[in-house]
């Protein structure tokens, strides 16, 4: 604990995601006091259903907050402390509530793909160049994934459950309306619906006229960091924070990761590698991102969860998950010499795919195991190694994994700086984030500087305590706060001997996706 | 041991190959007696260098054979019962000899690559097209493996060598020479120098006369089945033969396959499952075969071993090589169960493929890890797993190699039929005709019968025993010796509902090469 004036103040940063919820309290420092996390089940009850169960959603969601704060109390932390609570969520995620705030059904999650006629509807009806430009969302029929259709979708298929929604509710709203009885969402979660326009930010009349949808069943939207109220008594009950407490509006779950990771200005990339490999820009000049060469390539533009700002958003559907299928597939040597020495399994994988060498000897990894996402926007296409000779070893598809991911980074960096984007620096976080090996490849790879932050896994959780912070007052403003509570610590340059050979595999790399993709 | 009339002739096959020699002693009705083999090194002395060292093959072939007769004494059987000996043998491979038989150098063998400029000169100097015409063998300075160019190659490079050659001799004839002080190589063996006319069954002049090459330095050519000669009191001693016992001219190793599986007419095709995986089909019609459009595709012609017919060949580089690549880098698990259980390492694997369903999931493995072989005939093309998720397992990958595999058969049937062969069965012999899993994926890939002779291992000695029969007239012809020498065991039929499924598998299987070559 520091002995400082602020040693006394916390924020608590609340992340809900798909498959977990985790609760971490940060002092005003940014740093770390505890956290707590529940896993929950991602139903999947029948092809194409993807969903949620809100009752064990909200379990979980409360046991993290009493948790962490019950374990901070170790460090002499009073939930008096804690002054202000705020939420990063997973976007397109919603529940119809009733007017008493009870969920009517489970949660249809992003991949739940029941809303293809909805959203061929749309995509025959209403221009997507046009719903691009007021929501910078790319509408595709063959990614049914936005709340909009999703709500269509019950209003025709479970009408009596229509009949019966007060609201329909984000993940967001919904803890929110929670803790204070107040449905508020933010801007950037607000833009994953479809429904809201990122110049005017406010629902799209246009959209919901269309859609038919009345603006009254769905939550207010106020910007990131405004106070939506205090958490109410029974709120107290049930999580152990503080009645009277401020709950802050938060934000989608990857700006609040790349406000974390330190990018207040247009500049860095945000480049979170965990399951998926997500890749996010900020940017003042809104004209530049919602073009239509920008939608074709699959990018989303948000509001940023700092006023005014956009965030160009581009991923990976499979980064770090073809790690986890090579581990689970490929890697039973690795995975028996790390339960033998205790030592993590990724980092044996890791320390092999080390002793490849650049190039990995002229083998190629397609990491479309899922498809291939920005800028090769393709649902159909799928994964493949490609070069392989007698002498290849597991070690060399190891490396092509890696590499393989980092020339999808790369492209994405060059198509947004073909699209008028500067980016000067990549900062890393998330899981991918913890090798050394791993990050030095992605700067030999794209040129680029690789930064990581101190806090580089709860980092969308400090990014939403650093808005919980800058909405309080408690300091003047967003870029103060993130100057005070996020910091980097390791920095990655570019060895140009190595970035020659990596251009050449690059220059290779790009090839492969035009000439396979019409297979599938 | 039989009690027939017959039942003390036997008749030794020596197998001489590329890693090592085997002597199988056969009895008259063709079943195995007894068998050694002894191993040896292929040097690589030198990027390029590919070479056997004839000190160390002559005297596994003496080992060998010594073993074999020793082993037979076992059954009652003495050196006076064999009645005669053969040899089916690699081609290429050859050695300058001189005036006492004594090698001058190392033998270069099939893959040696020193030839490239003498290969190129040809190209260049003596259209492709007129060379197949000639000698039935594909002219590419990607491969240069004929025995012609590496014979210029000496004479350019190793002037005093060539100077005091008596002769060149292939692994066949340098065995007879040894054995009987004759040095004949057959037809089949002599179609592989490249010098050969196989219309006229006699060493081209034309060729000869364009290379400068004096025919006196090489042997004398004679159908598989002539007497050479009888064995040499010094080779008596030398190998355990008894002094007198007839030798007769056998063949190049697959050619011998293909007779000891049977085959001695048009309307089967051979498939050798080894390292390489090898078609043939035997033909009468020589019009049908040494046409351009075979020649692009990389088949080669050979005289058969039944004199007036041919032997028409294909082959995938990487046959069971791929599985031993799969074994050794990517089934550890698989090994480790073999230990410890003692059952066959492969046994496990296509036990575990066979967990996959037909089309392993819409996953395609190319097996070009070392180019693809007819009738996609490239040096640069590589290998390719193509159509990964995160779904698919080790097995689905186990499985697409034996697709893949067995998609090259298919692709070969079909060339072959386009350009007039009927192909009414598969003979499958050679290590991959072990797996009946394998076997009945071959009969449904290809829709054809899949019929494994009894001897499915020493198919080539087999060959080479049968012509020893014939050769010596123990039987009235060659027809009648494979009659009573070479049986079918097991037979697999295509079954409807998987052809079906495989028909579309392989529909989409062809389309990969044309779409990855270009990119190697």
């Amino acid at each position: 604990m520091r002995g400082t004036a602020n040693s006394m103040a916390f924020f608590l940063g609340l992340d809900v995601g798909t498959t977990g919820s985790k609760s971490t309290i940060f002092d005003a420092a940014g740093r770390k006091l505890s956290s707590a996390y529940c896993e929950y089940r991602l139903y999947h009850r029948a092809p194409y259903l993807s969903e949620l169960n809100p009752a064990e959603v909200w379990s979980a969601i409360r046991k993290v907050i009493r948790e962490s704060i019950k374990k901070s109390g170790a460090f002499g932390v009073c939930p008096s402390d804690i002054r202000a609570v705020c939420t990063s969520v997973l976007g397109e995620a919603f529940l119809p509530v009733d007017k008493n705030g009870t969920p009517l059904c489970w949660s249809m999650t992003t991949v739940d793909a029941r809303a293809v006629e909805q959203t061929k509807w749309w995509e025959k009806n209403f221009a997507p160049g046009e719903i691009y430009k007021i929501t910078g969302q790319p509408l595709s029929s063959s990614m049914p994934i936005y709340t909009l259709q999703k709500i269509q979708w019950i209003r025709e298929h479970k009408k009596s459950i229509y009949a019966k929604t007060w609201k329909f509710l984000c993940w967001e709203d919904y803890v929110n309306y929670k803790l204070t009885g107040v449905p508020v969402i933010d801007y950037s979660l607000a833009s994953r619906t479809m429904m809201f326009d990122i110049r005017k930010s406010e629902w799209s009349a246009e959209i919901l006229e269309t859609a038919g949808i009345d603006s009254a069943m769905l939550p207010e939207v106020r910007p990131s960091g405004f106070v939506v109220g205090e958490v109410k008594n029974s709120a107290q009950k049930e999580t152990g924070l503080l009645h009277g407490t401020p709950v802050v509006a938060g934000g989608h779950d990857h700006a609040c990761g790349a406000l974390g990771a330190g990018i207040t200005r247009e500049g860095s990339l945000m480049d979170a590698t965990g399951t998926v490999e997500c890749y996010g820009a900020v940017n003042k000049r809104l004209g530049l991102t919602p073009t239509d060469a920008m939608r074709k390539k699959g990018y989303a533009v948000h509001s940023y969860v700092i006023e005014g700002k956009y965030f160009t958003f581009g991923f990976n559907p499979t980064g770090g998950a073809v790690l986890r299928w090579f581990r689970d597939n490929l890697a039973s040597e690795e995975r028996e010499e790390a339960k033998k020495s205790g030592a993590d399994v990724y980092d044996i994988i890791i320390s092999k795919a080390s002793a490849s060498p650049a190039g990995a000897k002229n083998l190629f990894l397609l990491p479309y195991f899922e498809g291939s996402g920005t800028p090769n926007w393709s649902r159909s296409v799928r994964g493949a190694i490609i070069g392989l000779t007698l002498s290849h070893t597991k070690n060399d598809i190891a490396r092509a994994i890696l590499e393989g991911l980092c020339c999808e980074l790369r492209w994405n960096i060059d198509v947004m700086e073909n699209n008028g984007f500067s980016i000067g620096d990549i900062r890393a976080i998330g899981g991918g984030a913890k090798s050394g090996f791993w990050l030095q490849m992605k700067a030999d790879v794209t040129g680029k500087k690789v930064l990581v932050p101190e806090t580089k896994m709860e980092t969308t959780a400090l990014g939403a305590a650093i808005l919980a912070s800058k909405g309080i007052g408690f300091y003047g403003d967003v870029n103060e706060a993130v100057k005070r509570m996020s910091r980097v610590k390791e920095r990655y340059h570019a060895k140009p001997e190595v970035s020659k050979r990596y251009n050449e595999v690059y220059g290779r790399y790009i090839r492969l996706h035009p000439l396979i993709k019409n297979f599938f």
